[in-house]
């Protein structure tokens, strides 16, 4: 079958490339830990020319076979290689932004082969504190289909996102550093000196911090209640191993009372990694938000139509 | 100047020695770097012995003079100490406590030399989240004279404690992971990455950390105000000499967003490193907390309050 479209996916720490087909089919999928700050490093020769680019490196080995198959094809990219650190700084667009204002902004950067990347510009809220994402805006626009007026999507990670839809475009968001916190508490802070890792989930440990982050208790703050992952394993109630999955019930149990007050009656979508996402959908479960599902493949979907949007390509299906 | 007592105030990095005379006055102090958890490990003979345990090292390094002039001199210490990574575990004691019942508790430790070290016990809150101090509960007990019958004691730290005293007895308290979790910030999360160090106090960055706090945005909570340190160095709102000062005012500001209501017209006082006293003092007026004031010397007027509540000196004052 043939492809209509390059679509990367282009993070901090990772590459995901996607050959498209028709109506947005995946026909081949690559992964690669050449994130934006992990780089490869050895020179090479590209189109004739001595390189020594990480970017133009990762991109040729990515995807130039796909390309020296089908040169014409579009190249598309979202997400922090379109960052001040990335291959070509793509600007910020602020909200209220949809499909057809995000595909109109695609930042081009040239590459050493002559193809066009086309670069998928993050997103800036500026009303109240700033906020920003990028990547998250394509995956955010690759679930809409389909969907009702007002939608909630969170997107739980190192900096989770929760991004407010209506009609069609995204007209507000928050960050939440959950993610990152969890991990550097777990690593460098006296919280970690006392976990030991757990082969399984720990159930129970995971909701009772959850309970704690909507307790009376809760209310002090996580600065506070973060110190109770330490007391429940010097008085014998929280065991090493329990440890970690309480921490984890607690942190996205705070984030989660951080929503509006609205959201517990919206249509909730989760996007990103399903061990993640099954620990956000229990504890949203155990917060009483009503209606909650998972969405599959929206990145690849997002590039997708943010490229028919832009023109890049013509959604023509095979008979 | 006959001595009176040795008191220790011995923490997880530092041991501080005081000699005390009549009433409590300080009559010579010393500090070291070895706290519990950096122990000096070069052997030596004490008391004829042979010696390499870091404690019986530590102690005699600090205070080991004192006692050959005065060999009855009575020994207290408080902190970490007694904890079960310290010389030897003093079984927490739980609230309500006061000078009496912990004087009364006191967990003496036979030292090489042949001189008992009473260690005085940490305090535990179990109603609730449990709660734990080893150290504080002896600064709380230090300041508390001629104070009212409530009143709100603050101990900023890596771990602030906030501890309610009724009738000169601890009722309550929590802890605050506000110190350990801005170092960790700072040095660990991408928060750091775009930080640079300011040689002056920036205090308009500060304040505006205290207000978001504050804020309607403050209300979804710390791990959501905490990406507004990067997003506004971004928007070049914040300088990155600004941005260290900005966490500490926010971080500072959701801390005292979580102690009681009531708290507001309380007399507070404050306890601690002058500089970090300094900023909570700010942040409390920025927050409409009315009557704060600062305390000095709660340690070792504590401790000497414990020793003589103990019986291990009689305050006898020279006329």
């Amino acid at each position: 079958m043939q492809a209509q479209l390059i679509a990367l996916d282009w993070g901090t720490s990772s590459l995901r490339a996607y050959k498209l087909g028709p109506e947005g089919v995946v026909l081949e999928q690559r992964s690669q830990a050449w994130g934006i700050m992990h780089l490869p490093c050895e020179p090479r020769v590209i189109n004739g020319i001595d390189c020594t680019d990480g970017f133009e490196l990762a991109f040729d080995s990515a995807c130039g076979d796909w390309l020296d198959a089908q040169p014409g094809l579009p190249v598309i990219a979202c997400g922090m290689v379109g960052s001040a650190q990335g291959w070509s700084e793509a600007a910020y667009r602020a909200t209220p932004v949809d499909v057809a204002s995000l595909g109109q902004a695609l930042h081009p950067v040239r590459s050493l082969r002559g193809v066009e990347v086309h670069i998928v510009p993050g997103v800036i809220e500026q009303a109240g504190l700033p906020n920003v994402m990028r990547g998250e805006e394509t995956q955010v626009l690759g679930v809409l289909q389909g969907l009702g007026a007002q939608v909630l999507i969170g997107l739980p990670g190192s900096h989770s996102k929760w991004v407010e839809v209506v009609e069609g475009r995204i007209t507000h968001f928050d960050t939440f550093m959950t993610g990152e916190l969890f991990a550097i508490l777990s690593k460098h802070s006296i919280l970690g000196r006392t976990q030991q890792p757990s082969e399984q989930f720990q159930t129970e440990a995971f909701d009772r911090g959850v309970h704690v982050a909507l307790s009376k208790d809760g209310r002090r703050g996580v600065l506070s209640t973060l110190f109770s992952a330490r007391t429940l394993g010097l008085t014998a109630e929280l065991s090493p191993n329990q440890q970690p999955d309480y921490l984890s019930g607690l942190l996205i149990g705070h984030e989660l009372a951080g929503l509006p007050d609205n959201a517990k009656t919206q249509p909730i979508i989760l996007v990103g990694a399903a061990p993640l996402c099954a620990r956000y959908q229990r504890a949203l479960t155990l917060c009483g938000f009503a209606h909650v599902s998972l969405a599959q493949e929206a990145t690849e979907r997002g590039l997708w139509q943010l490229a028919v949007a832009a023109g890049l390509i013509q959604p023509v299906t095979e008979a």
